[in-house]
């Protein structure tokens, strides 16, 4: 019997070497060993953008043509879609009776978002994201969440969650553990700690050949390089941190060439690219293979769905027996 | 076309005299103007009592029976349950998007709850209960409500939530009308303004002959009239309240003998007595019928319950597609 995992994304745009490097080339190592649970969570991306669901509809199936090209197997990976799992939004209403909006205040999301501390301006669902993303992860009765360190309390959040209700009611949620991962966070192509699409610093999981060329040929480098053989700093320089996540096997050689000025920079951007073009060469296929059939994406998001509501249905039979509103 | 009315209960208790007055009453003669619907609040009861859901399901069945001696004709109301409309909880997590914890706080009964103006030891389900109460009004689309004027804000919540998604997305809700109704909040037997279980107070509907009589006897008066002829001031005292809501035409008569002085406390309280006994005679008539038939009770409730189904999916699907949802 293989454990459950459960992972997701927020639909709010395609998918960049940022997510394939920080946890979805990991989530296709993991597929083997796991019984992996693929959120689309578009009701979570809501809290963001519930003034543009459109883009959140447009980027659902461009996710799942991500996952798809990265090498997410349907047969092995159950991919599907949180808005239709109702059971998810019935899990949130229930957690938020006990969940304290002090405890809310702490988590490390709503803090650096609240306004000098005051919760005012923030919306009510962003202030709950921590209450339904437990419910993400215990409706299916997840045991194992891939995760960094940055979001080991946010599943702190989603154990405490489980063990108030176990201990208010039935012990029938299980407690979910942290798969912890030293999956990097990428540098962005302006050097920026975190590539990010609204940075306008990602490189997508579909460029096309001369777009990947492009991002790389656009992308800073240590700034005391000014001519050729001054001697450079790999260390502040993110194609070097591209080297060492796509190119590990060269990245020694890359460090002593730059630092000793032997190795030009135009000359490293080219390596790099060659070695994320045999990367991104086959996922582009894959997407292609996808895209022009979409009606195989849909069904593998039916199909992932449906699974998921018939373990979710079945949660919130013994969710609702342990509360004792199994009425009738 | 009727238009379509909504109100309910929380399911903490058993109904007494209070709820007859304030709204049962109101809602028995309104079930034949109005498409009435009659929700069973139990998830908003778990706000306050989720440590007790126990407490929660052993009333829900004594609700419906109070409905049901009251006078609710389950072949014009469609009573039915919170907990088994899970597009309620949908349309909250919702709605829970763009309402911020700043327009929550204003919300009268939130403000009065809130410790010196701090959320902090509040649950996040109970700072969200206009939200979902928000919910339950839209997801049928009731274009009435009954209210008092003191749950007015609470109405005009609901219909800023309907503006709001109207405006946002697609005009696919329905702003709810309040019906202002005059329904008095009776005062408790021991003089307190609100009759209430958790004070002691309240004369259930189910009362027997004998416990009503012993409740009218134990009830305050004008704690002024010390001997028999003092002159009473009926103003004060709660039985001069029930001799004009439970029957108003002998009400002049009382005050003048109360004020005179003429009119023993005994007697008063007596002719009282005689009043509310013929309206929970036949109550009580109406409830045996039905505790001696559970069955009869349960195919209303889930025949009630599933036709609010049928209409919350419809609702549910226009919503999506007005939000784009609608992704197959
Ligand atoms: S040689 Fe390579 S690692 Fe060094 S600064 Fe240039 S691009 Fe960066
Ligand atoms: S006579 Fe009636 S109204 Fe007056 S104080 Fe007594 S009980 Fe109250």
């Amino acid at each position: 019997m293989k454990e459950r995992m459960l992972t997701g994304d927020r639909v709010t745009g395609k998918l960049h070497l940022g997510h394939y490097a920080g946890s979805l080339k990991n989530r296709v190592a993991l597929q083997d060993r796991y019984e992996a649970f693929l959120l689309l969570a578009d009701v979570q991306a809501l809290t963001t953008h519930f003034d543009r669901p459109e883009l959140i509809r447009d980027h659902l199936r461009e996710v799942a043509l991500d996952y798809l090209a990265a090498g997410i197997d349907p047969e092995k990976s159950t991919v599907f879609v949180q808005s239709m799992v109702p059971e998810i939004a019935e899990l949130t209403v229930f957690y938020s009776m006990f969940v304290t909006v002090n405890v809310l205040r702490h988590n490390p999301t709503i803090k650096s978002e609240s306004r000098n501390g005051s919760l005012d301006e923030m919306y009510y669902g962003f202030l709950g994201y921590p209450v339904s993303q437990a419910a993400d992860i215990t409706f299916c009765k997840a045991t194992v969440v891939p995760v960094g360190d940055d979001q080991l309390p946010h599943l702190e959040f989603a154990r405490k969650i489980v063990r108030r209700f176990n201990e208010l009611y039935q012990p029938v949620l299980v407690e979910p553990k942290a798969l912890l991962s030293d999956m990097p966070r990428l540098v962005g192509t302006d050097g920026s700690a975190k590539m990010s699409k609204s940075l306008g610093n990602a490189i997508p999981l579909d460029s096309s050949k001369e777009e990947l060329a492009h991002n790389i040929r656009r992308a800073v480098t240590d700034p005391a390089r000014i001519r050729k053989n001054d001697p450079g700093h790999p260390d502040v320089c993110p194609i070097y941190t591209y080297h060492r996540v796509f190119r590990p096997e060269g990245a020694d050689e890359i460090r002593e060439g730059c630092e000793r000025g032997t190795m030009g920079c135009a000359g490293c951007k080219e390596r790099v690219t060659e070695a994320l073009e045999r990367l991104l060469e086959p996922m582009r296929e894959r997407r292609a293979y996808y895209a022009a059939r979409p009606k195989r994406v849909d069904e593998m998001l039916i199909a992932g769905t449906n699974r998921a509501r018939a373990i979710a249905r079945e949660t919130m039979a013994e969710v609702r027996e342990a509360m004792s509103l199994n009425y009738f």
